[in-house]
């Protein structure tokens, strides 16, 4: 007995560890495109035989002309998946972080709400080129290793969970698997147009990357961040029990800050600060408190974003809650009354 | 009173901070470029202050006609710059690696032997171009975080001390400071013939990033591998410490490895093996000894290059010397004199 087509069986492959043994229904997230039609196609095949319940969802985002009958042609290809339920969310995009940001963002929550209505998880389409894609978005911002290290295969937040099984699997691929199933695709005129950073990456930077570095460049992207991934997840975990460990009564102990890696001390005292509900900590006050710890030479209090302040006190590092003045001293020098002890 | 121009400036406060409190003299690495030319001349200036003798030495590969000229004027250089001694060392370049690869080991062979020979540190000239171009070297290759995490600020080797004082300024600033100086420089051919890769990604690819990510690509890819190198550092340290507590007369308790987030436990098997002497370990090697902690199903002995073998036994892992025997079992299925207990 033949096997399916190669493509078709990359993807299936894909699909199905995630799908044993789980009982939550999924619902795929179907832009219509190559990528989003072969994972629907997938997981409609591989769910059935795992016995779990399927759907699909598409989005309308209303932003061109004829959008709304292409997601009902999106629908009836979902339909003849034997997905269900099929589902057609129509959005409106706010005016907020440009046209590709406020797009993403409507187009998310519509699909988390379906999600949570149904008790579903969400599997999203993107491949290993999306992945390599955002590695290099993550690298040009350089705002630090976690943004290098890609997407998540599966995360789960506000009570959502984003399933991408198809990290390891080249864009080429789904193209195939489409064809090789007669399935009708549309391409996202958004994906071509070379004014969007990522359509750009993808069709200049990243094909210049495999000429010059020897080809094999989206896979070695997509193995850095899997790689990078688990090694942040180890110190995220390692700091998260050194916490527990370190903050009594809300104190951090400075000597023993002190003996720690300097990339464990720094996420040991950023989830002390958030724990004390230290709203939006940057780099530079991380810095801040962690001079008293490192470059300790007497130094008053460290303002804190929110009000309260980070010192160290006896060998201490404490909290002290915001301050009720509305100036901070070296703003308005205090006046005779508010100097009093 | 006028200070120095403002690129001469940048370069001096970059090299101070690294002479302050140092006895140890220092070799200026110096090709002729700007990069370290401008480096000898904040190294000539800075070291002189902080009373710490500075020399310079350059390397002739003897790979183009006049080469030996060229060392020659960039020796003058060195001497007008009031550097002591100045040396000048002709190199053979080997036929392995490609020419790059074979110029760069036989000159950094050259600069080794000198350092000794005068207990002092190498300065080398890399940029923060430079340390850009690296990461995206290491993020084609795909051989994981470390790669990406670039060059070393200093770093001791096989008793030679390499210090690399520019990785936070950029090359347009060393061109400059050539300039306001009115130094000599000459730019490398190699550096600009486009068949070498790295001129390549800083030619092509790196100006095509710039302007797709909107500019700050290379100070980014710095950043992060800034931020990278201490978070791999920090995991280093810890999986030492975790080994010293955990190896008990050379053996590896299961299931307190297995508790470890799988980027520690993989850096503990991993100085487990190297401490034991087992060379050249590969990802292939380690994932099959993890697999005895987190795959567990009575497998047997995992073969090591070497010769050797890792087994679970009683909940422990250890190593077991390299066979004797010239086969392995599999390979050839025991004799019945073998096989008695």
């Amino acid at each position: 007995m033949a096997g399916p087509p190669r493509a078709v069986a990359v993807l299936r492959t894909a699909v199905r560890p995630g799908l044993r043994g789980s009982d939550r229904p999924v619902l795929a997230a179907c832009s219509g495109g190559a990528d989003s039609v072969a994972l629907a196609a997938a997981l409609a095949f591989e769910a059935r035989r795992a016995g779990v319940r399927a759907g699909g969802i598409t989005v309308d985002h209303g932003l061109q002309p004829g959008s709304a009958e292409r997601a009902e042609r999106t629908a009836e290809v979902l339909h003849g998946l034997g997905l269900d339920p099929v589902l057609v969310r129509r959005v409106a995009v706010g005016p907020g972080g440009g046209p590709e940001g406020a797009a993403r963002t409507a187009r998310y929550a519509a699909l988390a709400a379906a999600a949570v209505q149904l008790g579903a998880r969400v599997a999203l389409a993107h491949t290993l080129d999306d992945q390599a894609e955002t590695v290099l978005l993550g690298l040009g911002r350089g705002s630090g290793p976690r943004s290098v290290a890609g997407m998540v295969p599966e995360r789960t937040a506000d009570g959502t969970t984003w399933w991408r099984p198809l990290l390891g699997v080249r864009r080429a691929t789904t193209r195939e698997a489409c064809a090789e199933q007669g399935l009708p695709v549309w391409d996202d005129p958004w994906n071509a147009d070379p004014a969007y950073t990522r359509a750009r990456l993808r069709g200049e930077v990243l094909p210049l990357m495999e000429e010059v570095l020897g080809g094999g460049v989206a896979p070695a992207l997509a193995r850095t961040a899997d790689l990078l991934r688990e090694d942040l997840d180890a110190l995220d975990e390692l700091a998260a029990a050194e916490l527990a460990r370190l903050a009594g009564a809300d104190e951090l102990p400075a000597r023993e800050l002190g003996a720690l890696p300097a990339g464990l001390r720094r996420r040991v005292l950023r989830g002390w600060l958030r724990a004390a509900g230290v709203p939006d900590v940057q780099a530079v006050h991380l810095h801040a408190v962690e001079a008293l710890v490192t470059h300790w030479r007497g130094q008053g209090r460290v303002d804190l974003p929110g009000g309260a302040g980070a010192l160290r006190t006896s060998g201490r590092l404490v909290l002290s809650p915001p301050e009720t003045r509305g100036t901070r001293p070296e703003d308005a020098p205090p006046t005779r009354e508010e100097s009093r002890p």
